[in-house]
Parts: structure tokens; C-alpha cells; sequence
């Protein structure tokens, strides 16, 4: 049994180093000796002029030997690496391939030194040409490591079902490359009412995140993504954000939308359904049984996929960071109940899976 | 077996009266002869210079012989009937309490013209006075076909977390008064991207109103309202929103939240599992098994309801209209692959549950 983390982000040392050498969001700055580094994503994080603005950005976000010890502690054989947000939409354009190039081969770096535990989800040049991206998606298909890409639900800045993306599709598509997705940037905080700074991260995170990776797969549903590109492979951070749940009522929605019958789109498309066990893979980072449960009957115990969010959601308590991180193990219990400790399901689900899906397994027998 | 609907939609004939009177949103009004009339509910539909602005509004709106004709071809025995949006957040507060009293006892005649076969979750005063709410509130109990109250997640203006709300949420809960929460507004548009035209009413409907009452529900939860009134009872339309799949990540982020535990807020505070089968009850509308599963995963058998949300959704074909509708067999589709045709789960979820949490049967043999 091997144990796999699809869902696991990494900051790469040439990308912290840029971050800290800028002046302007992103950028990662020390406000107080005391406190640490900081990381500020949003332009909203930066106007405020606290020294706790942004977020803590401590050696889990990118130092490899803390994912190897968080890896050991709850037993996952292999992790692959993404990126977290903010990925490369703010990088001025005339940088834009050289940066994506740095990021990934800094990744490709860090994997070969540990051969067999890591791989990687590669970041696309996305404030670059659409020929700067294909270029570098072709190139991916050279590097080891390789085993997909990440990208945040805003694309090359209008969102997923922005017709730009279409030669990105094809190739991503042509090249058989998992497409990890992931939102970015939440809802705008108006949406969680006037008393949201009370409830901490909770409402952006818990709510917010979800339900921008629910709007951006629906917006490539509806614009025809899946129709055009039949094959695209994609991997939905948080088990789809709400999509499972919703599935029914998009469809519904769609089949009794009587723009869209006048417009002739009623016919001859394909159902979420379908999309959900042909196209679609979840990870399992749901944190409930009921969760894991929806995932699995939405797109079946075959494309389901442990993953743990590392670094974020860490136990509150900074002496119980080297222990099991409850944030995970909510996630094995969810699984462990559904299938019981030893049973094939839950084996492909916490690896099988993604070995076989990633082509990982092939790579490993190399070694 | 008696079939109830609690999630049914009709526009009293006085409103319908007042809102014909009016020039400024909400209002309906006929454009175009050929056409008929519309109702327009809010300022963005209203800057459209086009005929068709707002949305078709017919006798399936606002006439109870079609309501009467829909459930005898739906087979339901009894509709518990609401106003839908625009709730009464719009009406001036001089006259708030009037406005209320009157859709309220039209409803009230309404339901007395078929005796045991409607109801109605009354309409609060929002715009007035809390104390103008709480006397309705106290009015309503003494109509002898109101089963609860309906209300928009924006409350009394600033959404379902507002302390303004207190003594409305201890008057329901003295009462034993169900709350029936839905969505009313749904999310920005800019949420959806710039082709979110293109795709008819998809967006807003499928995604917008469910991911409202989630974020709804989550506020009431954060700033304590079922700490504070823990017999408030709450139906929340569209089987939650996505709060049963959201529910395990809602719980993580908030016991992983740094500033929640600052402030002391994760000590003795009731969690989202425990009040999803306590204080809250779901319909059943959500046009899927793996929905309804969930739900019933989440709630339990004996607190889900089923439900239509006629007059929406109605088929799109015209000629449609007096047969079974779609949206309506989905979910009665969803029920029977879940409990067989006979079962008592089925029974309960078709009327058991609301003849019992509404306290119909009572009233039904008296007559």
C-alpha cells in the first residue's frame, strides 16, 4: 500500500526569493522581528497597516525537509508538490515564461532530491502569451517530475471559460496532462456580510474557496470546455468544492433555462454527470464522511484521491506541529469509516489511485 | 400516505395588487400586450430598456386554482404555502406592519377557502420595528392556518447574524415558530464572470442561491444564534444550500481558526452536526440521489421534507405546463431510488415529517 498526497503546496526557493525582494503585492516581508515573515497575496491584505497583515510564511511553506518530516508523521510515501496561490498571474508579462521556467525546474530540483517521494504540479506561465504557456506545457512533458499542472480559477484572468484558454486546453489535452484546480482568490468579501472580520479566516475559507472552484468548473461546463476537449483530464481541489452536491440542481437549472434552449444549447451536450466520471477527479479533502461519501458517488471510488492541504490548516497549538495534524486525520477517519482499514477502496483512494492515474507507479519501478 | 409540499410559492392577490400600483422596484408591470405581464424584484433587471426585463409573471404566480390544479397532478394532498422574493424588506416602514397583516390574512383566507389542503409560513414585517415583527410574530399564532414564518438571509437588512434580530429569534423560539429560510438575492453577478449573460439564468439560480443560504446559515452559527436559542427551528430551502457538504470543511476552519480560539469562541460552542440535527430541517429539493443522500446523512431521515419551489421551474414547452413537471419528478425520482416506493422513509420524507414538525395532523382531524 502506498500512501499518495495529491494535494500538498510548496513555495520553491527561487519563487520565496523573488517574493521577498519585492516592494509589491505579492511579496513577503518581515513587519517584526519578533512576529516572522509574513506573506501578502491581495492588494486588500496590504492596505491595512498592522504588522500581522497577510499571513504567517514559515519553513513549511518552503523548506523540504518540513515536508518530508510532515510526510513521515502521517505516513504518505509520496507527495506531489504544487504551488500555492498566488501563482503567476502578477508576474509582469515579459518575465512570465523565464519565471514559470524557474518555478519548475526549481520543483523538478527538489523532487530529484528525493527520488521516488516527490513529484510535481508545474505552474504556467499565465500573464505570458497563450504561445509562452503551450510552449511551456510541451516542455513540461520533458521533466521527470512532471505530472500535471496547477492553475487557479481565474486563468489567463477572465476565468475558465475565457475562449483564450482553448489552445491551452488542446494541449494540456494532446499531452495527457492532469490540470489541478484551484481557486485563487474567493468571493469578494462584501458577499460575507458586514460582521466577517469576527469569524476570523472562517467564512472566506470554508465557504469562499469552495464555491469559486463550484462557479469556475460550471463556467467550462457551460461553455462547452468539455464538449470541445473530451479528454481533458481534471483534478478539483476540496472534492469539487460544493460540486457533487449541486450537480442536480445545475442540471436541473441548465434543463429548464429557456435561454439556453433558444440559443440551441440544450442539444447534443454532455451532463455533469458524465463529466463528473470522465473528466473529473476529486481529491478526499473534505474533512466528513457525508463529504467523502458525495465525492465518491458523484465520480466513483476510481478518481477519488487523499490529499492534505499541507501547509495550511495546522494545529493551533505551535508544540503540536510535529504531531499527526488533525486537519489530516479527519480526512483518513472519513475514509477509514467508509471502507474500513484494509479494504481495496479505501487503498486506491489513499494511492492506488493517483499512482495509476499520474502514471507514478511506472517512474517508481525505474528507480 | 399524505403528500405535503412545504416549499411552494404563491403571491397573495393583495400583493399582486400593490405591486401593479407601484413605478419603482419591486413592481409588475405589462411592457409588451403580446407578452404579458413581469415582475421585476431588483434595480439591475430594472436598468434594461428591453420589454423583457424581470421575469414572466403569470397565474401559476399568484391564482390558487393552479396551484390546486399543479398538486392534483403532482399528487400532493396539502401545500404549505410562501411568498416568495421580494419578502417585504422593500415596503416603506410606515407601513411595514399593514403590508404584513394584509399578505398574512390573505394568506389566511387563502388556506380557509380549501380547508386541509393549504397552509402558509406567514411574512414578517421587516422593514418596521423589531417590535412591530415580534407583534406579528405573536398575531400569527393565532391564525389558524400559519405553520411558521419565511424569511430572505438579509434579515432585517445586515443579513441573519445581526444582534437587531435577537428578539425576533426568541419570539419564534417561544412560539415554536418554524423559520423558513431562503435565499433572496443571491450573489453579485460579478461572481460569475464575464459571460455569465451568455448562460441564461444558470449561474445565479444553481450557484448563487444555494451558496446564500449556506453562507447565511454559517453567520447565524458563528455569532452564536443557536448557542443563544437553541430550540429555534429553521427549514432551510434547497436542502441547505451546500451546508451538508460544506459541513465537515465549515467545522475545520473554524477549530483551525487562530483568531476564533483568541477570542475564546471554540470553548463550548455547539457544532455545526449537532445543530443540523437539532434545530435545522431541509427540503428535498435538489434534483439528485447523491444530494438527497446526503441531506439525510446530514439531518436524518425524520427532518427532511419534501418540496417543489413551484411556480419555478416550470417545463419549458407551454403546452407542458398541465403535466407532471421535470424539476418536480427528479426529486420524487431521487426519493423512491432511496426508499423504494413504500417504504416508511419514503412516507416520512413525503408528509410524515412536515404533518408532524408543522402540526398539521392535529388540525386535519378536527375538520
Amino acid at each position: 500500500m502506498t500512501n499518495v498526497d495529491v494535494h500538498t503546496h510548496l513555495y520553491p526557493p527561487s519563487l520565496v526569493e523573488l517574493l521577498r525582494s519585492r516592494t509589491e503585492v505579492p511579496y513577503v516581508r518581515s513587519f517584526d522581528a519578533a512576529e516572522g515573515e509574513r506573506l501578502i497575496i491581495l492588494p486588500s491584505e496590504d492596505a491595512s497597516t498592522s504588522t500581522s497583515r497577510g499571513r504567517p510564511f514559515g519553513p513549511d511553506y518552503y523548506d523540504v525537509s518540513r515536508k518530508m518530516s510532515f510526510m513521515k508523521v502521517h505516513g504518505i510515501d509520496i507527495s506531489v508538490l504544487s504551488l500555492a496561490n498566488p501563482w503567476l498571474d502578477w508576474v509582469a508579462a515579459e518575465y512570465a515564461a523565464e519565471t514559470a521556467k524557474m518555478v519548475n525546474d526549481d520543483f523538478e530540483t527538489l523532487c530529484a532530491s528525493q527520488p521516488g517521494k516527490l513529484y510535481a504540479f508545474a505552474t504556467l506561465p499565465l500573464s505570458g502569451t497563450v504561445e509562452e504557456i503551450v510552449a511551456e506545457i510541451a516542455r513540461l512533458k520533458t521533466l521527470k517530475y512532471c505530472r500535471g499542472v496547477v492553475m487557479g480559477t481565474s486563468g489567463v484572468g477572465q476565468g475558465l471559460d475565457d475562449l483564450k484558454l482553448e489552445k491551452i486546453w488542446a494541449a494540456l489535452e494532446k499531452e495527457e496532462m492532469m490540470l489541478f484546480l484551484h481557486p485563487h482568490y474567493g468571493l469578494p468579501s462584501e458577499v460575507f456580510g458586514p460582521r466577517n472580520a469576527e469569524y476570523g479566516h472562517v467564512l472566506a475559507l470554508a465557504m469562499g474557496f469552495p464555491m469559486e472552484t463550484t462557479i469556475a468548473v460550471t463556467r467550462m461546463l457551460l461553455s462547452g470546455v468539455f464538449d470541445r476537449f473530451p479528454k481533458l483530464k481534471c483534478l478539483l481541489a476540496h472534492s469539487g468544492g460544493t460540486l457533487p452536491f449541486l450537480a442536480g440542481r445545475i442540471e436541473s437549472c441548465i434543463a429548464h433555462d429557456a435561454h439556453l434552449k433558444k440559443e440551441g444549447k440544450l442539444e447534443h451536450r454532455r451532463e455533469l454527470w458524465d463529466i463528473l466520471r470522465t473528466n473529473i477527479y476529486l481529491d478526499a479533502v473534505i474533512y466528513s464522511e457525508l463529504g467523502l461519501n458525495a465525492a465518491l458517488d458523484a465520480s466513483g471510488a476510481d478518481r477519488i484521491m487523499f490529499g492534505t492541504d499541507h501547509p495550511f490548516f495546522p494545529p493551533l497549538e505551535e508544540d503540536e506541529h510535529d504531531r499527526e495534524w488533525p486537519s489530516v486525520t479527519s480526512n483518513l477517519a472519513a475514509m477509514i469509516n467508509t471502507f474500513g482499514e484494509d479494504e481495496a477502496g479505501g487503498i486506491d483512494l489513499m494511492g492506488g489511485n493517483a499512482l495509476r492515474v499520474l502514471g507514478i507507479e511506472c517512474i517508481q519501478s525505474k528507480e
